[in-house]
This record gives C-alpha cells, structure tokens and sequence, in this order.
C-alpha cells in the first residue's frame, strides 16, 4: 500500500518516517518544512534509535501527490476547518483515512465529506514532538490503536495494521470507535488542559496532590461523559491513567507546546464535541466546562 | 470609643485613617510600614477626596499600645494563625473585635480564642490597595456591613456604627453573619481566584465570555453552598453581581495583587472553609473545589 503523510510534524513525521524506513513508499506533505524536508530530510531522534531519511518524497501541496491508498491525517485539528479541500485531490472510493489525531467526531466529520472513504480512527500512545524544521523527538511509546467507523473496513484496517508491524510500530485493532476515542480523552482531557492552565508538564502535575486531585475529578467526569454516550470504560481506568502518568518521563502534553508557542489549542475537538455529545445523552460535564473555558480564555489572549 | 487597628494596609489604613480624620483616638499597628508612617504619617489617596494624616498613633507591637474599645481586624485571614498572639494584649472582657476580612469561619475561631470579646463581622464593599509605604490608594465604593456574631452585642455595634458615619463610611447592619458572609463570598469566590488563575483584572473577566461563563458557573454554585448551610441568597443575586462586576472601574482583586507581589493566597478562609461547610451539609461544590486547588498549586510555586 502507498501512504500519504498530511502533516509531517511529531506524529506523521515519526510514523512516516518508520513506514519509509521500512521500505513502504510514502509521500508526505509539508507547510512550513518543506524546504527544508527538501534539501536535508527528515530526522527522527527516538528512544527506539535515531535515524534519518534522505530523498524524502516530500510535497507542498496535495494537488501535485501521486495517488495512495491511505491518507494519514496527522494535522492538529485545529486545521480539520480546512481538511476537506486539502485532501479531496487525494480521496477516491474506498481510499483509506488515517485520523491520527486527538479528540472526539473527526472520523464522523470527514466521511460525511468523504462518504465512499474508508475512514479509520487511530489513537496514538506516543511522547513526541518536532523539535525544529524536519527534526522530529521522540521520547516514549509509539502504539497505534486503530479502529474503523464502519466496521466493513475492518479487513483493509488490518492489512494496515500489517504494515505498521512491518515498520516496526506496534499497533493493534478495536471495535468500537467511540469508546476507543473517549478512553483516549480519558488521558488528554485531564492533562492536556491542566498542563496550560497550570502552566505545568506532567511530573509537576503529578508531583502536586492539588493538581492531581483536579485531574482525578475531571477522569472521573470524563468517565461519566463516555458513560453516557454508551461507552463503558474500565472502572479503575482513572487509577490507572494515573498511575501511568506518575511513571511517564516528565512530558509537555501537545497543548502545552502549543501554549508555549502561541499557536491555536485544540478545544474543539478535544473539548467542546465531548462536552455536547454527553449533553446530547443528557448529561452535564461542569469541571470540563471550566477547563475548556479557561483555555478558551487563555487562547483568546495569543 | 478608642479603636485599633491591626494590620494598616489597604483595608485598616482607610477605615482607620478616616475614622481619625475625624477625630476619633485610633491608634495603627504596622508591621513594614511603621518607620515611614511614623516619621511622615498616612497618605490615603480617595476617589471621595485625598488627605494626608500627620502624627499618625503607630505602634510596631501590640503589646505597647494603650487600652482600646474597638480592635479592628485588617490583615490578610494567611495571618490568622499568629492573630490569637497578636491581639490578646489588647482584648479584654467586652472588647469589639470588628473582622473586616473576607472569608468565612474566622469570627467563630476568633470568639473561641476570646469568649468574652464581643466579635461582629465586617464585610466591606471596597476597591483599595497599598500602593507604598504608608499609601493607600482607594478606587471605588467603601461601605461596610455590620453584623455581630452574638446578637447580644448589637447595641455595641450600632455605637461603632455611628462612629463610622461621623468619619463619612457608609455603614450598615445585617442580623445573620453567616449569610452575610456567604454573600460577600458570592463575588470573593469566583473573581478573587479567577483573576490569578486566568491573571485577569475584573473587565478582562466581565469582556470574555469564556471567563463569565465561568464566573457565572461558579455563582450558582456558591448559591448552593450558601442554600445548604441555610443562608439563602435572594435568586437574582448572581446576575445582579455580574452586572455590577461590569460596571466596576476595570480593577485587580486582593488575591491578584497578592499573586502579583507572591504573597501567600487567602484560600484556607475564602475557598476550603466554604467548602468545608457546605460538605458538612451534605452538599458538593466540585467548581470551587477545582478553583481553589489550581490556586493551592499555583500558590505551592511562589
């Protein structure tokens, strides 16, 4: 299968850049690194080991990319506003959709634009982050869990998750999108929020019993708002979640790099379609509210 | 009635200066301030009209001072715990110990710690702050409500009353503390800890629908509070201070000026105490629970 990377920053730069690695053609496109991808590659410094890619198939725009079998979105979403025009010269009937991004309703937002797509959810477990022009850090995990919107794509989905093997990500397969998607916001709900209004990376949260307090009442909200919308999630998730993060290596959440950088957060999608899809089923998510509030704050005075 | 002042900063150099302006014996406790004030008096710089006092009654020991009928209670409620020590020099049988503080609890501690003073809550309604040595400068409003925490001891307060309109303060009296309390909590809650977390001055809130929304989630709650200890707030009260929080000169809350020069937060008496209570009362207050531990982590950094 031929992959198409849309957006080579922490996320498709690192899974990209394993698929080309691993001998898979893969085309990826760049904004404000293309340049630089250009002439100089793509570097991935990872826990797993460095190494770096020469002749990267590297493109500035989607209308001039050849033809592929699956489109990666690894944009933040804070660009989803535009994604329909970026990758419609690349969508055909049944072309794959990758979503690797963070929140909830994207997968359901791009096949009513893409209605005869394959469209795939994927929740990525990975510390990363791009350090500069194609340079690419990677600092813990890497899993991909992928899960089809509609479950007639299951069989293309595992011949996807053959190939992540083969390059050497592990990744594996769920049913029920929607639940995957809320246990994903189970961690990014919390931490990703706490890390800017508390200006703050994850250690110190977790160092803090005030902090961490605010982040095992907004789990166990979070969990109500899966529970609502008919996602049953583990009940000793929140513990866990907890305890995973005390050991993690102390990490700046997306949104804190975000936040220290100026650039647009990302609460519509990680906040504001949880918070309506549980008042949708009735139930209110106050803690979420105010988090997502606070940010929106926050972000208005960039 | 001989008054003392504890604590000569925005609260008790303004209540304190203008009592003496008027020629009623007030003698001043400072503690930074007491060389300058002194060797060159009180500056109070009000919207009502400027004055300077010279030969200002200043004592840097509680222990020095003369005998008193009035103690007026002006620190910050993070000094409460030294307050016993401070103040017991001057407490005798019958003494008013007016509490201008904002919080809640503190006249109960401070009536356990003095059983035969006659305690009798202050809530001021006051835009002022110490701009310097020796100088307050005061923004807006200045009323005081009254209300003694042992109805025995009315009288005694309608006497310092009218001491406090003879020195031109709007004073008035209210027969339930408690509710009083609660309803000066009503403003204290939500603008005192939103303007640290968000690092917001009252028209940077009032301006942002994010940040009213908030406030405006977090008054319903102090309304519950309130309701549950059987202080029940007339239903208006949340937009009537909102609207009046709009019309307010754009202004900085104490607990924002104390983040500003990293003093220690008055959380214990504005947020836990209220907390406390209601829970007693079987009632949850998970926004304010959620505010007060991001000041308490924001505080564990200064």
């Amino acid at each position: 299968m031929k992959y198409t990377v849309i957006g080579t920053g922490a996320i498709g730069g690192y899974y990209g850049g394993k698929l080309a690695r691993a001998g898979l053609e893969v085309n990826f496109l760049a904004r404000s690194d293309y340049e630089h991808i250009k002439q100089k590659g793509l570097q991935i410094d990872s826990v797993y080991g460095d190494f770096h890619l020469n002749n990267v198939n590297v493109f500035s725009s989607a209308g001039e990319m050849p033809e592929t079998d699956a489109v990666i979105i690894s944009l933040k979403t804070t660009s989803n506003r535009e994604l329909k025009n970026i990758i419609s010269p690349l969508v055909k009937a049944g072309t794959a959709i990758l979503v690797l991004q963070n929140g909830l309703g994207m997968e359901e937002e791009i096949q009513k634009d893409f209605p005869d797509a394959a469209v795939i959810g994927g929740m990525c477990f990975i510390c990363s982050q791009k350090r500069g022009h194609g340079h690419i850090v990677h600092m813990d995990e890497g899993s991909v869990n992928f899960s089809p919107l509609n479950e007639k794509h299951s069989v293309l989905m595992k011949n996807i998750i053959d190939d992540f093997e083969k390059a050497e990500i592990k990744a594996s397969y769920t049913e029920n999108l929607k639940s995957a998607r809320w246990g994903k916001l189970l961690w990014n709900i919390p931490f990703n929020g706490l890390s800017v209004v508390l200006n703050a990376n994850t250690s110190e949260i977790m160092n803090s019993e005030y902090a961490t307090s605010i982040a095992r009442m907004i789990l166990e909200e979070v969990m109500e708002g899966a529970e609502a919308c008919g996602c049953t999630l583990h009940p000793d998730s929140p513990e866990r979640i907890l305890k995973f993060t005390r050991k993690m290596v102390p990490y700046d959440p997306s949104m804190k790099l975000d936040f220290d950088s100026r650039r647009e957060l990302e609460i519509e999608y990680i906040y504001r379609n949880p918070i309506k899809e549980a008042e949708k089923h009735g139930v209110k998510l106050p803690l979420i509210k105010m988090l997502a509030d606070q940010l929106s704050f926050i972000n208005s005075r960039f």
